[in-house]
């Protein structure tokens, strides 16, 4: 959790920033058409893909605990001749997409996400020795400054993703990993690493293998509440980021397109 | 609408067909880790994106004429401090995924589609013109060969998608386009042709700029039934295929991953 001093800081920044996002076309307006950025994402031709995406049920665990999807069958191949559901799902559940509009009411919505932010270079920054000893570890400023005095810069237009091993615990209780309180501990972003994504690259995503953004106990969600409102999508719940480079995958997001929605389950490949 | 003969001629071949399909691996397991097809998708490096996709809301036309989506918001920024909607959402709705077990009862689900299929060089047939004088022209196996005959051979692993211009219509009653005795009529894919693709190429997917696989008063559904139980799948209302070309361009299909789906609303973006 972040020190109040922390979180005013940042929306101080986001503030006065906010109207230059808009000018520099940061929060731009949803094309169909959109020109992939030059040297960057898929500049060479991939060899394999990786399926990031957890496969949904309503036993996939929630950030509230209950179950976030259901299906109901209307159809049947023997009755029918053919066989259909209808789902019911709560739009933060399983491999997930947030768009601005989930904290934000001037946000963009899921349909309006721009589409060349949805093919992006991926970044994977690894925490997970420090998850074991800490629960509730997070990616720093520092972790990014690790990861590009290895890799170099930021690739523009990238997504920023969190390997902190918690893949490992999806199967179990110890993915949302309650304690004797009653509070969720989990790894996430700390604002201040994703502040340094918005004011020094020009990042559109953060991805966590987690159930959110912020860390567990997190009662402020000032990652969330730092990140959204400046036009960049989330992801949560990404899966199998141990078989995809540090660096030179190119993630494609297959969110979701319902009008004025705030998320929901994604297709989350990696290009490799 | 298929003559009688030609849909008994297309179950003997499939049936005779499909042990040899299992056997091949056509019928794939779904792993989450794929080589991709060398030399065809993304050898190059694309230049822009094109979302072939459509917004989905209550109002987007289906094939039965009910609404097939609804959202309701569950939690409001101004009193909860995020947004969220809860979905409701018949598979077969916008832009969306047929799986193999839409028609087949042992047909893979939506969660088990091979994902290196959903990566697939794109080809385009234009049926656009016939489309205007007939509204339930179909793609033959004379329109690919035609496109055979301009472009080469279909490329390994590709989706052959039908354009019939049917876009121009998908905002009024053109779409489903019911006649005076309530009967649909747009166009589709010719079972012999979806056979042809079964049997002389190693294509994956079709696509279709209607809301069926099959023409619009089909009561057989022989494309459906030649098709999908192949263990290939199908896209409906596939969206803006006048801005992609005939060959070359690269196909993702960010199909939704819930266990034991016979379909769903899926993000379909082509690489250019």
């Amino acid at each position: 959790m972040c020190h109040p001093r922390v979180i005013q800081t940042v929306k101080q920044r986001l503030l006065s920033r906010r109207d230059l996002f808009r000018t520099a076309g940061v929060v731009a307006t949803a094309t169909s058409t959109t020109a992939l950025a030059a040297g960057t994402a898929l500049a060479r031709a991939p060899s394999r893909i990786e399926d990031l995406t957890y496969t949904l049920s309503p036993a996939f665990p929630t950030y509230s605990g209950e179950p976030g999807f259901a299906a109901e069958q209307t159809f049947d191949v023997a009755e029918h001749g053919f066989n259909q559901f209808d789902l019911s799902i709560n739009e933060h559940t399983g491999t997930h997409i947030d768009a601005p509009l989930h904290v934000f009411a001037d946000g963009a919505a899921v349909d309006e996400i721009p589409v060349a932010s949805l093919v992006a270079p991926l970044v994977v920054i690894d925490i997970r020795t420090k998850a074991i000893a800490d629960h509730e570890a997070q990616v720093t400023p520092d972790d990014i400054k690790a990861w590009i005095a290895v890799n170099g810069a930021l690739p523009a237009g990238c997504c920023v993703a969190m390997d902190s091993g918690w893949s490992l615990r999806v199967d179990g209780p110890g993915y949302r990993n309650v304690d004797g309180g009653g509070t969720m501990r989990f790894p996430g972003f700390h604002a201040e690493a994703a502040l340094m994504l918005i004011e020094e690259a020009e990042c559109v995503g953060l991805a966590v293998d987690t159930l959110s953004l912020d860390i567990g106990s997190s009662t402020d969600f000032a990652t969330h509440t730092a990140w959204l409102p400046s036009g960049r999508w989330g992801i949560e719940n990404i899966a199998r980021l141990d078989q995809v480079p540090a660096a030179g995958a190119t993630l494609v997001v297959g969110a979701p397109k319902h009008r004025g929605g705030t998320g929901g389950p994604t297709r989350v490949l990696a290009l490799v």
